[in-house]
């Protein structure tokens, strides 16, 4: 078996020798450079762009402008496409902008031989701007009226929902309830994943080929189809290994722009890299959100109702719209049940900043922060422990969704916090940091999540997989999930072997996705791979399985019944006698003068299901109250996802999740000056944690079996990120008796709040 | 309809533009270069190689030589593997050799930075060989004893084989026969594709992947995994477009090297690329064979009994082994039926030269001119008209060879004859030129030829393919087959687009293969694809048509059996009427969130039959006697190639074969000095016809329906090289009544021979 086994990475080799292809080591010799120019007001018009001067640069091949291109306006958004008009994301842009609509929307792009004659050139185009005031606070949207960013969107709300479960109000009549009412706000970061944005774009045989740095391939080519106005069949993509997306990789981003200006070059290769610098801004931002939560409680802990307010700072595109916040306020009704009544409304808000688009957790980090951080509150108010309030309303085993239908199907959080309840030492840290006075505090804080299993039955979920047999008996895999440096290929593999009876030397996993010869897949996000596209590899390696004894009971001339595989080999079924191995069986498969047949197989799976991964962070954290900072001094996160595939992968998946988190909750945040203008946009100013900055990462599991799993396994690449800032905001209550409601828990914001409460 | 149009090229604007990316396009900016040391004697042994000198040159990185490589013996030839070791090529070679059989034989390589350290390095290896006396002319190999060349050969001789038809000895008792015996001879020619070997290679996953330009993607991934001793699954070969192939490149010719070079870097990107001059020696050449003739002819002309010893120079390397000859011999049997005995044996001989491989033809160029040079021999004794006493014993429909059971399924042979005839105006110039004085003259000749349609029964021939459906109703098809310049990609989309009810613009087809990923197919040789593989089209575009309607029934709430696709759209198959276009169709097939199908259909075919094409060649020519130079006035190929697919492509096939033809007929020979050294291994001395030697090319075609071709369609793609160099000896004889027997007919020779006749 080699499903639960921690194997090496199929791609470890590749990758630690510096030897993996990534989309630029592909791009041709002599592929011509492109460079956007950037807006440098937030909020306005372009009424004219002088070129003349840039075109004079030697080595400038032809200059674009947000006058030039197609009025196709398209989304940007990684979601399955519909059929149905009303669940289409929201095409609200063009190639470049004329109406710009935040400081870096692209109004013109330089085609160069070189990028330095592509820089100099930027730097000479002159541009004329009507420019408007800049509306930058979502609140100030709603409570004025603003001049509309969109036309379709008036008073630049991109959308309002709410819902209730139960009746509130009539919940809240409950006399005995004590209330809490609080308001929580998170900032604005940027994904940093260490290899930017990247595409080349060439035109072959009246098609264009884009190869990009993207989680999806497949759902690009939709895009760029829309956006250049061609047929979906004109266009291929292809994905090489990926330096990291974390969501900012799930929207298309430059690439339609790129493929555009390939074609305004005659179909040679055009380049188009976007700078760090760049991507802070002009690419997707976690969104910023403010909450206000109310719950009323009993005085032994339990929720009676409660409700929540949650406003998404969009930015100046849709992107994914409203699902992000959408997702925050179903999470806000999963993790914890209301004994009566639950509600909430959620807005999606245009301002003139940078779009928000998907990252790690899709909502789910702001929600967390805000719900946990008022568990705690309560706690802390009632003088509960907080694991005991949170046990007394956490979702439990069954719990179905009242809208969506999602159903519990399995759950370890309760084990999970006891572990982590136990390696933190809990109970005793609880007691000891209480009333603590001096200059240096300790704390423990703890937070707990649940997170869905792909995005079943918002959207479609389906995935294909293909299988090829070798003439040595081992196999190709091609899905059109992606590698993005999570171990997708590794996982797959170890699947495709287990369900075949191959062991695991003998699968080779096709990393590249090229559109026109891959399998169809939505794609790497939601944390619906091994889930999803998982189940493909079951059932394709399975069909493959058939195939391949089909073949051997002609061989063999045995009844197929009598057949199965096993390490390596076609074996008797009930005496595992060895029969032929795979190679030998390979061989005449291929060779046969009798009967010759080239064994594949290939499946489509539509997933109609989904499930709920969980788990807790615990982390134990010391407070310089004069430097107003916090060290951590041990963390812990306890996932339940299900079966693991493989544990090692799979606690890398938790480390990495993790430092994001400790980021998000200590340091991280994008700044912007009252125009909308970045303050940061680099690794310099913008205080991504090093390893300097971070502690041991410790990690723990759970492993339940999920029936709806294809292997038992469920959700596990977003989950790592969420728990982390909530639990270390908590731990900072405890040790100081501050709530701090807004993140990043960085000196600055300490600084004022201790003053505030008169501890510095 | 597609199939019968002469449709562009699919790959015609890549071509054109130049933008189409053969194997060192691709080539990674950082590849390090090899070149490989050639042996400077034709037979002996490497007794030590020195190169500590060259290992100073800056630059190089490593020197392998042949006392480094492993002792895995390998094949060259590009036959499908055989799981019976007796039907299995020769393994007759190692990466590099001691025992040096060639002058060019391969003893050492450099790996260096760039080319020029690698040339370098070259010149400052100081070999020391043990020399043997070289073996030059097979009939010495089977008149003495010679030293063997390979010790499982120890005559030198690689195979005799022979056959006999009819009770020979008995039918040449007949007293009324009229006996001809001659001897014939054709020269060493090479194939002169115009980009040179090339191929480079990388380690990947602990895999090697080799770039190259090869006819024959799937089994050199066999022949390199036999080279190094390694499982086929851990090679992985992709073909980019080529620049020619001609049978050479369905030898594996450098690539094994190319790969173990690449183990020996630590798996490092290395390219190998082969000189034009090294190309001319050091891969393969058409074999030059010699002939014996015998016909027992009945005054009329009817041939009563023949025989053919043919003796065929192998070279040093088997190659493709005795299978050209053979080839030759079976071809003797088949174009003529003797009335009564047919008899022959087949001789291939060793010697210290390059090794003879697949060309063009493979064999039957010989054969032809043989055999056609003796018909004109007759009829010219005979005084009969050489096309009344061809006519008299060709091939007649329903034919079935005795030994092979190949039929001729088809025959529009002799209407091609009549075609040639109209068009050179054969019956008035036969009589105009006879008897000519002076030092002008003129005549007319010609020949025909009937040639097989892949391997069947050698061989296996199997094929599969792939289809796979775009959002946009658009396909991509798939196949292992090879575009190799001959419009392989254009006639297999056509089949498609025909078969499934699409448009050709609907028609998306990869280029590229890749063993990991493209199915199955032996490859491009053998005159097989459009017949074999274009099965696999045919049956993988139905079962694709059939997956669509049934998805279509599904959506449409109507059965199958009232659907069909006709131009892009499903319609109803008894009334027409559209019921909705392909995109709509394929848009909800990918997106439904009801039931939701990624439609693809992959096909394996295996091919057990064979058919027969045939053709004649008609020339006139005008010979200046005192220049003994021959010039061509007009010449025509008519060939029955069965339905034509593409008839511009197929005259396009013609075209490039009867260039070649004229080049085999009147100039090219590659030359070789006693001591077995190459004497114009290069493109000035080397004479290829260029376009100011070629006179127009007029093709035209006899249209038959073959009833087992998949589209009515047979061999097209070797046979225009056949019938021209005899057509061409052939009005010779007419313009002179001069005899020649040997090609090239180039000044030289014909000054001997017409001083020899007292004509000059």
């Amino acid at each position: 078996m080699s499903i639960g086994e921690s194997v090496k990475r199929v791609d470890a080799y590749e990758k630690v020798t510096g030897r993996a292809k990534y989309t630029d080591d592909l791009c041709p010799r002599n592929a011509l450079i492109a460079k956007v120019l950037h807006s440098t007001i937030a909020n306005g018009w372009v009424k004219k762009l002088e070129i003349d001067e840039a075109l004079k640069v030697k080595g400038v091949v032809k200059i674009v402008t947000c006058f030039d291109v197609p009025n196709y306006p398209f989304p940007t958004a990684g979601h399955p496409w519909s059929t149905d008009p009303k669940h289409q994301d929201v095409a609200d842009r063009l190639l470049l902008n004329q109406r710009v609509r935040y400081y870096g929307d692209d109004i013109a792009a330089v085609i160069a031989e070189d990028e330095v004659a592509a820089t100099k050139a930027l730097s000479l185009i002159e541009v004329t701007y009507e420019e408007l005031p800049p509306i930058l606070d979502p609140k100030e949207v709603l409570a004025s009226d603003t001049q509309p960013l969109h036309t379709a969107y008036p008073n630049n709300i991109l959308a309002h929902t709410n819902y209730e479960v139960g009746n509130y109000k009539e919940a809240a009549k409950d006399t005995d309830l004590i209330w809490f009412e609080d308001e929580y706000a998170t900032q604005i970061v940027q994904h940093c994943h260490i290899e930017p944005p990247v595409s080349f774009a060439y035109e072959e045989n009246h098609r264009i080929t884009v190869v990009s740095s993207t989680q999806i391939p497949h759902i690009m080519r939709r895009v760029i189809s829309q956006a250049l106005g061609i047929p979906f069949g004109k266009i291929r993509v292809i994905k090489p290994y990926i330096g990291g997306g974390f969501g900012n990789k799930q929207d298309v981003l430059y690439e339609p722009l790129n493929a555009f200006l390939c074609t305004q070059v005659g179909g040679k290769c055009v380049k188009l890299e976007i700078s760090r610098e760049e991507t802070f801004h002009c690419t997707r931002t976690r969104h910023s959100i403010s909450f206000k939560v109310k719950s009323g409680v009993r005085k032994d802990g339990r929720i009676v109702c409660r409700s929540m307010e949650a406003i998404s700072n969009q930015g100046a595109y849709a992107s994914h719209g409203h699902a992000i916040v959408a997702n925050a306020v179903t999470g806000f009704r999963h993790i914890y049940q209301a004994e009566k009544a639950v509600k909430a409304d959620a807005y999606t808000v245009f301002t003139n900043l940078p779009a928000g688009g998907a990252m790690r957790g899709y909502g789910i980090p702001q929600l967390a922060f805000a719900s946990e951080a008022q568990m705690d509150d309560i706690a802390y108010k009632l003088n509960l422990d907080p694991i005991e309030i949170r046990k007394q309303n956490m979702m439990k085993l069954g719990y179905k969704d009242p809208f969506l239908g999602i159903t519990c199907h399995s759950s370890g959080l309760e084990e999970c916090i006891e572990k982590g309840r136990h390696y933190i030492d809990w109970d005793n840290k609880l007691k000891a940091y209480q009333n603590q006075t001096g200059p240096i505090r300790r704390g423990v804080g703890m937070a707990i999540f649940s997170y869905k299993t792909g995005v079943y039955p918002i959207s479609l979920e389906t995935a294909s997989c293909r299988m090829i047999l070798n003439q040595d008996g081992s196999i190709q895999i091609q899905l059109g999930a992606t590698e993005i440096g999570q171990g997708a290929d590794t996982v797959f593999s170890q699947m495709a072997a287990d369900t075949i009876g191959l062991t695991l030397d003998r699968i080779n996993i096709v990393s590249q996705q090229d559109t026109d010869i891959t399998p169809f897949d939505t794609g790497a996000y939601a944390s619906r791979q091994t889930y999803v596209s998982g189940m493909a590899v079951k059932e394709t390696a399975t069909l493959f399985k058939e195939k391949v004894i089909a073949y051997a009971s002609y061989f063999l001339k045995l009844p197929s019944s009598n057949l199965d595989i096993k390490h390596n080999a076609i074996v008797h079924r009930t005496t595992n006698e060895v029969l032929i191995g795979m190679d030998a069986l390979a061989l005449e498969a291929f060779y046969s003068l009798d009967y010759c047949q080239h064994i594949t197989a290939e499946k489509t799976i539509q997933c109609k299901n989904n499930t709920l991964s969980f788990g807790a962070c615990f982390v134990e954290i010391e407070v310089d109250m004069p430097l107003a900072k916090i060290k951590v001094l041990d963390i812990i996160n306890v996932h339940d996802s299900g079966v693991l595939i493989n544990p090692q992968l799979a606690a890398a998946q938790v480390h990495g999740g993790m430092s994001m988190g400790l980021g998000y909750g200590l340091s991280e945040q994008l700044l912007f000056d009252a125009k909308g203008k970045p303050l940061n946009p680099n690794l310099l100013d913008y205080k991504l944690p090093t390893s300097m900055d971070t502690p041991d990462l410790m990690t723990d599991f759970v492993e339940t079996v999920d029936p709806s799993g294809p292997y038992g396994n469920k959700s596990l690449g977003e989950p790592p990120a969420i728990p982390v800032a909530p639990a270390l905001r908590n731990a900072l209550l405890h040790a100081t008796g501050v709530a701090v409601n807004d993140i990043p828990l960085n000196p600055h914001i300490l600084f004022e709040k201790f003053r505030a409460h008169g501890l510095i």
